[in-house]
């Protein structure tokens, strides 16, 4: 049975390659308000390529972007799984770093190079090809699945929270499987059991109505640019630990058991430290770049403005100054308590003479599941078949806050199976995928429904 | 005599502000290489006006931006006078905070609403104005007189320094008269005795080759946001102190005669921070506010950016930051040395991982002025007698570069005859000038040639 499968997917590689040249042209950006209708285009193209493959679908709209739901529900008796992934990208600035537009995909040296190759338009793509290699060859799939692609994972999945939580029986299910993360290295597939939450914000510091002359007014008004530094620099003590109070109180301390398989995987820190091009790792004392990486929180400027960044001087005190600050967290960190805590640190920072506006953008807390559940052994044999090769069990530093809404609004647990590199410069310029990569999670995929049919519901 | 040019500016009041208007409406901001050519146009207007007035006159070629260059040098015996005046631009931007746009002159309730029209268009205008009133009414000047018009006066001025050190004889005068100041409030006219200087720079500060996911990379890599911030912090202790190693040293401290001076000027500290909108003054600690504004250094970030400034979330760590910093100086600190200073301090403060350059933007030495030359003694004559009130004797905290090199160069004291109000948004939006104040200044301006005649050269 599994060979026709098999086949099929060799026979259809090439095709389903076009299908996602064609898929990553949308400028699906879900943050920018101005590419609505080109983040809608992508919710189109994917209930196009489901209803294609045989899965009833259709488009379930939102206050923000629509959501894709498609379902197949005939396999009696066997597992339901949630399948899920956004068509929605991350903004593709700094453009100007692109060595091709991020738009146009290009492919070279055996990757596709476009916005959302990896995050998360290709990997999620290998479950619609792997159902399809099923209901063309067998007009069936030995489980039950339903698809729930949403468009604002990169905005906080606050629409996706509604529709999950408003339709309960839709999303029924055993077990979720998302492609979002990274294998640990080319030729070692990993499975991810743990994941870190996120907390986001934006702060708004404002001193004089409007710009002054630093001549005529420095030195007796609060000048915002420095105030925001001065808020910012308190946010780590000298070992890298953050300040805000509380902030390590919920964390789950690392297992020795843990620590000991990290330091187990290869890892080269001088091959990191290259990539990365920077000349030194630094972070959190006692730690290891994996353990920081994984298992540790933390508390990062994501942007800053203040006053006259264009060409040449321009001397003035600004009139405010911005900063937008994300902290990834891990279980069990609670990131409302720690919104919170971390506005009221700012505040407790404010200079005198500067006002505070907080805008807190969404959080999610971080994850761990148990490695030896039937449904981790089910991925496990899959993506040795597919792969060659065993998978390591891993954790990961990002955040896919659904996981999460998924165990409290669902019931379910969630493999993680991502067929990316931590090299695919996602969120950044000259994002990529390989395509070998493609076709060993298509094909993973396909396994992995043909296991998962073995499990007693 | 005096009563000829009197009714003459009288009745060709309206003319000059006419002719002010057409001045304003030309963008010459010199630090936007892409309004190079309207910045010449700027210099082209002085050029016609001072031939208009009856002083031979040319463009000087520079590097950069023209300058102005006219003489008259009939009045045999008499002092020479250095007028000197810009015709550049401070950048208009944040342009969305003006009322009216910045190159579309507006005049409401009394005042002159254009970028340019304190700093220094307005200002200026009036000594071509009384010139010309001279010329016309007498056909001669009861003093020399030698212009120079510069267009790179808010970017550095470096194009003018060559100029006055390779045309010595061109530019001899035995005093130089500026009016790019403030008086001290309405119905207070001031002259100022001292300036503050200035060093600007821009540093930035590197990490990874490009922004990375905060959540894969958070916490292992330091990111250039939060070390730029720490970097900044450092600059001042909770006095507000800067912390520069000998930053201090050179500092030649007040007076006790000029703390009892200022502290008998008319001040509001709550009409100030009304004016200003901020709910605090602040600033080194032990000093009054006009203390701090006039005689006091500073460290002020200008501008600051850093990784994803657009709407919403992007969870980033960026591949850089980037501050602009300028320090405001007082007698006797030194500019190229505190320069260097800032530069260690930085560097010794850049946490590991990150790469830091220093782009070095300008800077001058502040000045004090005898407040009782026989110079000082005739523009306070002709002021009282143009004002109808004596002007205070006061310091201001802005920094003109070239009256450090009138005195190094031309071996000249510098009259800063400040027509402007502090209210008048300078380097700021909706930069406005009162009419009355320039009707008032450019006649100040024609006695201050009478009196100027009067002193033995």
């Amino acid at each position: 049975m599994v060979e026709q499968v098999r086949s099929y997917l060799e026979q259809h590689q090439d095709q389903a390659v076009s299908e996602l040249i064609e898929f990553l042209k949308i400028p699906s950006v879900s943050a920018d308000s101005t590419l609505k209708s080109e983040t809608r285009r992508g919710a189109e193209f994917v209930l196009k390529q489901l209803a294609a493959a045989g899965i009833e679908s259709r488009l379930v709209e939102t206050a923000g972007h629509p959501i894709v739901y498609g379902a197949w529900k005939k396999a009696a008796g066997k597992p339901t799984v949630l399948i899920y992934g956004h068509y929605d990208v991350q903004p593709p600035d700094p453009l100007d770093q692109w060595t091709t537009p991020p738009f146009e995909p290009d492919i070279r040296e055996g990757h596709i190079y476009s916005r959302g190759a990896t995050d998360d338009k290709g990997q999620m793509y290998t479950h619609i090809k792997s159902v399809e290699a099923w209901m063309k060859t067998h007009g069936e799939l030995p489980v039950n699945v339903v698809f729930v692609i949403e468009g604002e994972e990169e905005v906080g999945s606050d629409n996706l929270d509604r529709f999950l939580a408003d339709n309960k029986d839709l999303v029924a299910s055993d077990i979720a499987v998302i492609s979002d993360t990274s294998q640990y290295g080319p030729g070692i597939p990993a499975i991810t059991y743990g994941l870190r939450g996120i907390l986001a914000c934006e702060v708004i510091v404002r001193g004089p109505r409007q710009d002054l002359h630093s001549g005529v007014f420095g030195g007796a008004v609060t000048n915002p640019g420095n105030g925001l530094a001065k808020m910012v620099a308190a946010l780590h003590d000298d070992q890298g630990r953050v300040q805000i109070p509380g902030f390590y109180d919920g964390v789950l301390e690392l297992t020795q058991e843990e620590r000991d398989q990290f330091a187990a995987l290869p890892f080269e820190e001088a091959t990191f430290m290259q990539n990365l091009g920077v000349n030194a790792v630094a972070g959190e004392a006692g730690f290891t770049t994996l353990e920081r990486r994984w298992a540790r929180p933390t508390c990062d400027v994501n942007g800053m403005i203040s006053g006259y960044t264009g060409e040449g001087p321009k001397t003035i005190v600004p009139a405010q100054a911005r900063v937008k600050i994300s902290c990834r967290l891990v279980p069990d960190q609670d990131p409302k308590a720690l919104t919170k805590a971390l506005e009221q640190f700012l505040r407790d920072q404010l200079p005198p003479g500067l006002t505070m506006e907080f805008i807190d953008f969404h959080g999610c807390r971080g994850l761990v599941f148990d490695f030896n559940s039937p449904y981790m052994s089910a991925a496990r044999t899959a993506i040795e078949q597919a792969f060659g090769t065993a998978p390591v069990m891993i954790r990961e530093g990002g955040s896919i806050p659904v996981v999460e809404t998924f165990q409290s609004l669902v019931g379910v647990e969630t493999l993680l199976l991502g067929w990316g590199q931590n090299t695919d410069n996602l969120h950044s310029p000259n994002e990529r995928f390989s395509l070998e990569s493609f076709r060993q999670g298509t094909l993973a995929s396909a396994l992995l429904w043909q296991e998962l049919s073995q499990i007693q519901v």
